[in-house]
């Protein structure tokens, strides 16, 4: 197939096709970056949400000094995508990942975080016979129960080993409190945020307080950066899901301090084809569960009073037609089913953008209706 | 990163990596076609399931004479791949995707369903334009309430216009009863498939007893194979999951007639690495639903028993390890937790193998614990 050529109709692009909306994303970018103007907090937005290089260099742009990733193949695709300054605000566990680490470390500035003194050593041990240097923050948990180490003590004896090792800079400590965002009550999910900084910022004292120097803070995301990226000794937000945005996030009125309204619009969606009209009420359209994901609900329709999405199958998607007008123009048999033709192109906002992006190979950067870029998403499926 | 050779073990892989068991896919294969041999059915594969061609290319040395796809870009593949020939069993839509599946009637034997006359009045001036010929299916609705006609009255007015068509051939009619999976008993399943096979034999006998000849009737899944590739008027089968096969159907017991006890085995795993060890009772892997998916429920650890999946997050899976002697080994911040080391290598079986496959772009076909071969899964991702 010929790619499309800058100026095409959206209307006229085959579907499946992620569309993002250039100037719905730059105004998110803007906003975010605007808030942490003259704040002792900085951004670092993380590329897991949207994966792609393009989007990252127009966060740095707006003033990010680099990009978190959660894996080292995302890291890769940042640096080739012209980034130079990663943290993989995860473990990096494994001889061969650990290489690969290492490779990367001699094109860009590159840290990770640590939960473990054997991952440490191995991390030292790697760096050092290649003459890099990795940054490392240590984990402390802050209530997702995952990784982490649990308390101050062995936070303390963590980064006591980072900072002795060579190979290794000690940076300081990372918490990360993604599970505020299952919490619906806006104060209290609030609440939580300063709980899990309290605990971090804590650990941090505590370290500094027996001597080993804590530059960084880091933790955050888009459902917090309010509440952590204001909280006395957080100095790096990791917000993500912010640039692209998805209906999840926007129904839940995130970040963490507001009640209703997000500040980010949806800048993606999903293209979709209207494929079969087979009964009153019921549009089926060309994309399902392997186009668009559902772990956070079902998808919206964007733009389109009356209509809802029912059910995902894999490849379907089926539409309820039935309310408002919808039911004019139903022939059976024949071509129309409601207000929807054969044909008809369709938008879903997605309820999950960050697994959403990973179904995809590509998407299509549009501003006011017209393809004007195409990307390449070069970190989706890089879960290595 | 260099592949690994051939011979090389599977615990020496890099993670996330999915793996598919050769002796097991061929023994899953081998019981199909068994069941088909001397019935009045055949078997169909649908590719939608494994996106390989050469899981297809087994399907096909097994005797089924070509395979389904879902979209044509799978059809592609699958044609690139070396199968002759490809039943897309859906609707396509639109010009461009018309166009593709005109391209790829000459090089293949290529069919699809329909349930609309202005999409038949479409393919047909595609096909007549070229000089090519189009195999259709005219879809019935056997209870999903998705794509097809809904009376016989209809398909016979479509199955008309498709016989009448230049550049179509008229081969039959289509019923996929996807939605008796959902019902959880064995009897009843049964019988609702029985009950969606009348629907689509008896609109096949009205449509011949109007004088339109109806070579074939097709439909069918792994779920229930067993009771509509018997079934009078139904002859050929459409199942795809058996091949690799996941927890949920075969902890459904699935195909429909038995009550328990899936006669297929799972042949695919996701192979994972211990990424963190942080306190009594939990390791944390290092995959999530950006590698395996959850929404048949939480994929199950494979040959590890005591240790349970809790949680999964975009790249990180929480194993409970307090079951059995799972406690002897913690060491707070050092390697071991439980009977779990970091770096332990750990098997995940996935939930729902249709859409995991989908995350990957590649497989590594094992036997006996070693990689003999890595398979590019050239339909991943091929959505439109």
């Amino acid at each position: 197939m010929p790619e499309p050529a800058a100026g095409t109709p959206i209307a006229d692009l085959d579907t499946p096709a992620l569309l993002i909306d250039l100037d719905i994303l730059q105004s998110n970018i803007d906003h975010m970056a605007a808030f942490f103007r003259g704040k002792a907090a900085h951004l670092r937005p993380h590329v897991k949400s949207h994966k792609l290089p393009e989007v990252a260099r127009l966060q740095v742009a707006a003033g990010a000094p680099g990009v978190c990733a959660a894996k080292v193949g995302e890291a890769e695709a940042m640096v080739d995508g012209g980034i130079t300054d990663v943290l993989i605000a995860n473990q990096v566990v494994g001889g061969a990942k650990i290489l690969r680490l290492i490779d990367l470390a001699e094109r860009a500035r590159i840290s990770v975080a640590v939960d473990n003194a054997d991952n440490v050593a191995a991390l030292s041990r790697a760096a050092r016979d290649r003459s890099a240097t990795i940054g490392v923050f240590v984990e402390v948990d802050v209530g997702m129960n995952r990784c982490g180490v649990d308390d101050a003590e062995t936070a303390l004896a963590l980064s006591r080993q980072v900072a002795d090792a060579k190979g290794l800079e000690f940076l300081g400590l990372m918490g990360y409190e993604g599970h505020i965002t299952n919490i619906k009550d806006a104060a209290q999910r609030a609440e939580a945020c300063r709980n899990s900084m309290a605990k971090v910022t804590a650990a941090a004292e505590y370290v500094r307080g027996h001597g080993v120097p804590v530059n960084d803070v880091t933790g955050g995301g888009t459902m917090s950066y309010d509440i952590s990226g204001v909280y006395p000794g957080v100095t790096e937000i990791q917000a993500g899901s912010y640039a692209l945005m998805d209906v999840n996030f926007r129904n839940m009125g995130l970040p963490a301090g507001r009640k209703e309204g997000s500040p980010f619009r949806c800048a993606m969606s999903l293209l979709t084809t209207v494929m079969s009209v087979p009964r009153r009420g019921v549009a089926i359209v060309d994309a399902g569960m392997k186009s668009i994901t559902h772990e956070f609900g079902l998808p919206e329709v964007k733009d389109r009073p009356g209509i809802t999405l029912a059910r995902l199958s894999e490849e379907h998607a089926r539409l309820d037609t039935s309310g408002g007008q919808a039911e004019a123009l139903h022939t059976a048999g024949g071509q129309a089913c409601g207000t929807l033709r054969l044909g008809d192109k369709i938008e879903l906002l997605p309820s999950h953008g960050c697994t959403t992006v990973n179904l995809h190979d590509r998407a299509y950067a549009t501003r006011n209706g017209r393809v004007e870029d195409i990307w390449e998403i070069t970190a989706r499926g890089k879960s290595q």
